[in-house]
């Protein structure tokens, strides 16, 4: 029985951005199929200033593979104290068929990029075809994989980008027009990049709201990253009234998602929320109608979205001959 | 950043019995001292014919470490058709300081001897001191694990086997025998053996009563293994009756342990249950107090048993320069 193993080098150099949205397509039309099992996931909370760690695992019938994924974060004094990450993660990929321990991969870039990819897809399924500004709310991590991967699906024409502190927003700015020619807009205020975008990305860590519902033009089509435990908000609740709603899992974006907010404040029903992306994915419901509606896609993440991006790095492995075997019995 | 890859092999050589039952002691003291968390388990079921993997995840304050196992079971037709065992395991162990993969090793053993371990512990804490009839009921791998840790920690005289297919009892007695040199009577039913034991092991797939409360003779110490879930069953429920009854961890005996049934049928309220193993241990409750009285301990199996033998093999392997070093990441 051999397993692979796989550095985070390796992972880089063995998945495409446009191939991650590939698995995120994926992930969300199994899920919508019944073909996917996502227990609720496990996490470890550590002594403060300590973060903490999560498990999640799923398993894809579609591809016949389970994944576990292990993933920490908020370590604040990794970097000085042990010489690593504040966060890290590894992933475990088991043969379905038999359970067998497949591949051993690191898994530090594997969320990064499988929720990059999410916006990409709700933007094919919900954004107007002559959408060209995209607005981003934050400029971390996660603000420059949604772009990576938004302009693998459309044509960007200019960014207006606004976070709160000015020099990340000037490195933001230099970065994404160095990588990708893009003009960068550093907006003065979020209102200002709000009211530019046919597409707004929120990626913040924000607790309460950052976007107000007056800003948003008609026809916009939201993304709504950072917002995935009680407690995170970055939109005024407002803004959902008469959007159109997709999640990626209602259960989820009810209990935890930015969608939780409106939902609590009785601004919005269960019944109004359109539905979850596979639907859409599937042609089982219709993703924009109308030039002037809002969309909204509220994405908290799943371990299926994991699954399928992880299957697709071993597969690509195996073909290339990359990483290392290792016999863990005989 | 290096991390310690463990063969099965390697696993095999680095940990004593005695050395497991210390860390089984360890983790049951770590438990009712309020140092561990152990949310609960995430399980995935395949489709018919094949069976189910789980994760269970564990943090010990004590020692600083978290750890994962992911255990596979019930997948008949592996070795005829991928040439691997029916189960699987696999643990992943982190430094809680930091959440550094510390080590990746094979668990296929683990399970089996934290559980061996348990029963053991008990008898230090609960049977009778001039205790030296042991009885088993069921001779699969884990009745062979009590025999082997409970010789460690008291003199056994002598075996009263049974179960219920003639081949595999004959197999048991001579393994026995043979590897430890104590006599061992096959027994002609299940009443035989446990009308003879001072202390009476049950580690069988049943799932209903194979021992009757009349058999029980008074004084002894019983070990309930099989059951750590629903469905599953040993004993007639009225053997808990003026038994002291005590458990691993309550809120999982209470509902998914061999205790769950004279709960469900009123035999006994859980204000009867004498408390947690960990409590004995640690002084804070009496173990055995009258030579006459049946006590009893039910053990359901705890994620933190896997951290504390987890991290005695790993410390093993580093002291003794065993294993693979391998960086995930620079």
């Amino acid at each position: 029985m051999k397993t692979l193993l796989l550095t985070k080098e390796d992972v880089k150099g063995l998945i495409s951005m446009a191939e991650v949205i590939g698995t995120v397509e994926e992930a969300y039309k199994a899920f919508n199929s019944g073909l996917v099992q996502q227990p609720g996931y496990m996490g470890l909370h550590l002594p403060a200033p300590r973060g903490e760690i999560d498990f999640k695992a799923g398993y894809n019938q579609a591809n016949e593979t389970i994944t576990l994924k292990a993933s920490s974060g908020g370590f604040p004094h990794n970097p000085a104290e042990h010489g690593v990450p504040s966060g890290m993660g590894t992933v475990l990929l088991f043969d379905a068929r038999s359970c067998v321990l497949a591949c051993v991969m690191d898994g530090s870039l594997l969320t990064g990029l499988r929720t990059g990819a999410s916006g990409a897809v709700s933007v094919k399924a919900l954004a107007r075809k002559d959408a060209r500004t995209v607005a981003v709310i934050g400029t971390g991590n996660q603000a420059r994989m949604q772009i990576r991967a938004i302009r693998e699906v459309m044509t960007i024409g200019e960014i207006h980008a606004w976070c709160r502190t000015p020099e990340k927003l000037a490195a933001f700015k230099d970065e994404i027009e160095q990588a990708f020619g893009i003009p960068v807009t550093a907006a003065s205020c979020a209102r200002d990049a709000v009211a530019a975008a046919d597409i707004l990305i929120t990626a913040t860590r924000g607790t309460g709201p950052v976007v107000e519902a007056g800003w948003v033009k008609p026809g916009t089509h939201i993304i709504a990253i950072g917002t995935d435990q009680h407690g995170k908000q970055e939109f005024e609740p407002e803004i959902f009234r008469g959007a159109r709603i997709v999640v990626d899992s209602l259960s989820q974006c009810i209990s935890k998602g930015e969608t939780w907010h409106p939902l609590n404040a009785g601004i919005i029903t269960q019944e109004q929320i359109h539905g979850e992306i596979g639907e859409i994915l599937l042609g089982h419901k219709p993703g924009r109608e109308r030039d002037d509606e809002i969309t909204i896609f509220d994405s908290t993440g799943m371990a299926i979205q994991d699954n399928t991006a992880a299957r697709k790095i071993y597969d690509n492995a195996v073909a290339r001959n990359a990483g290392t075997w290792f016999s863990f019995f005989q």
